[in-house]
């Protein structure tokens, strides 16, 4: 029996390339072996944890440049019984993929939006004229090539071995310093025996919502962790979805949950939000591309 | 001689349309009349009054559903010569717009992400075995939907009215509290004499960035507003797109930037931030879509 782990699919998305490089550290680190399974969507590849169709997901959270996932956060947060296990950061390196001879020869460009942003200020200066198409993948329009040599599709260099599919530009990233952040995410009580989780928990991630319309209400719950000490890492705000202008706050914390300073942090937060849901403390592992 | 004002196009998206309100209102209020201006994307609509293309541009800044539009605050923060003149809050109702007999002869549906994901239940419940493809607007796919039965669009009413195409459902987003913020932008110093702007200022937003890495950077400037007794209607946080874990604070405040308790909290602000830009105080009009 193995591990099995659900991811945005289908195969050569960077959720799935970040899903290899999680299995092989884990392999190596523990000897557990395990399964990717590809979901049409982020939310669907955490739904699956949540029904327990898979153990495990490896979900985006944040990039550098284009910033929150906002489907994970929302996902998240409706899905009571979730809990992050990890955080791995990997460095993005976009490809041109395409069977055209050369560039010139190009006339649309397919990929998912974040990847679309990502590079648009090289799409702007070396393909101004050409039709930008967004997918729900990166990896959607790679079938589409080998028929259609006036289409390119902007994915990883991992997807064009995967395809056997030529690539024309490498590294067409808008800035080099490109890195996404993904949580592997399991249930709250995992039925799992295995040891998924081999790194001492150094962050912490929470979200809560404010009583609508008090005046200074997002002050309280952070000068309790700035009065402890306790430094964030991350502060993100999504709609409640009940009406404009009512937030729920996602907090990155740097420290463990367990920790008594948290634990009194968290006690004092209460008399100041309205629902508060904890995620869980986890480690942060940096993982290099090459490896996948 | 008439305004000129950039929008996210082509006609018929939910930028067109309260770009009309808003010019429904300007002649009905100052006599003044106006142009509209279709861009193929939101920055190119702001890069449009920058570069005095267009006198304005009408852009959407916050949906009560699905957040903060991140293109419109990453192109603020970018082009520095922007001012924000008024903000505009119109309800949002899609409507299913195809040439299909009935649902069941539907197989995919095109729209813009935020529309597909506004929907996402309705679509998941009505239609669950439908491909759903992303597009650059809510009305770019409405011109396929005559040769190709089987598809339907997620557009506004009167996209259906402009296209003259049929309305197969409506109302189908997921939640009926949906409304979507826009701000009506200008140059810096704007070179038209118009008064484009008759309402009270009772809002202002500005963004600044902090010193990396400093314990509780973000609590120092809220705490500024908090002891002024200024009210944050919204924060937002934007990648500095330097390194992941650096952000830009996007701030929206119940105030008018010229009150001198306004002018305090500036000037105390700056100690504890690195860059801040103004992006002005305006007023708040909430339109009807009935009237356009």
């Amino acid at each position: 029996m193995s591990l099995s782990i659900a991811h945005l699919g289908p195969p050569g998305t960077y959720a799935e390339q970040a899903a290899v490089l999680y299995v092989n550290w884990l392999n190596k680190t523990t000897g557990i072996a395990a399964t990717l399974c590809p979901y049409p969507s982020i939310a669907q590849s955490l739904q699956a944890v949540a029904t327990r169709e898979t153990e495990l997901a490896v979900v985006p959270v944040e990039n550098s440049i284009e910033g929150s996932v906002t489907m994970t956060m929302d996902a998240l947060w409706q899905l009571d019984s979730l809990r992050i296990q990890l955080a791995l950061v990997m460095p993005i390196v976009h490809t041109l993929i395409s069977c055209a001879p050369s560039l010139d020869h190009i006339q649309k460009v397919y990929s998912h939006p974040q990847a679309l942003a990502q590079c648009q200020n090289w799409l702007g200066k070396i393909l101004p004229t050409v039709q930008i198409i967004p997918n729900n993948s990166t990896t959607e329009a790679l079938q589409l090539l080998q028929q259609d040599v006036t289409a390119a599709a902007i994915a990883s260099s991992r997807a064009a071995q995967l395809y056997n599919l030529p690539i024309l530009a490498q590294g067409i990233n808008d800035y080099p310093e490109n890195c996404t952040r993904f949580w592997v995410v399991s249930q709250n009580q995992p039925t799992s025996e295995y040891q998924i989780n081999t790194l001492n928990p150094t962050h912490s991630s929470l979200a809560f919502s404010v009583p609508a319309n008090i005046p200074g209400a997002l002050i309280k719950p952070l000068q309790v962790f700035a009065e402890l000490g306790i430094n964030l890492s991350r502060i993100e705000s999504r709609p409640t979805k009940r009406s404009l202008g009512e937030y729920v706050f996602f907090i990155d914390l740097e420290t463990d949950i367990t920790k008594p300073k948290m634990q009194s942090a968290i006690a004092d937060l209460m008399g100041y939000i309205e629902i508060l849901k904890i995620f869980g403390s986890y480690g942060v592992l940096s993982v290099n591309v090459v490896e996948a």
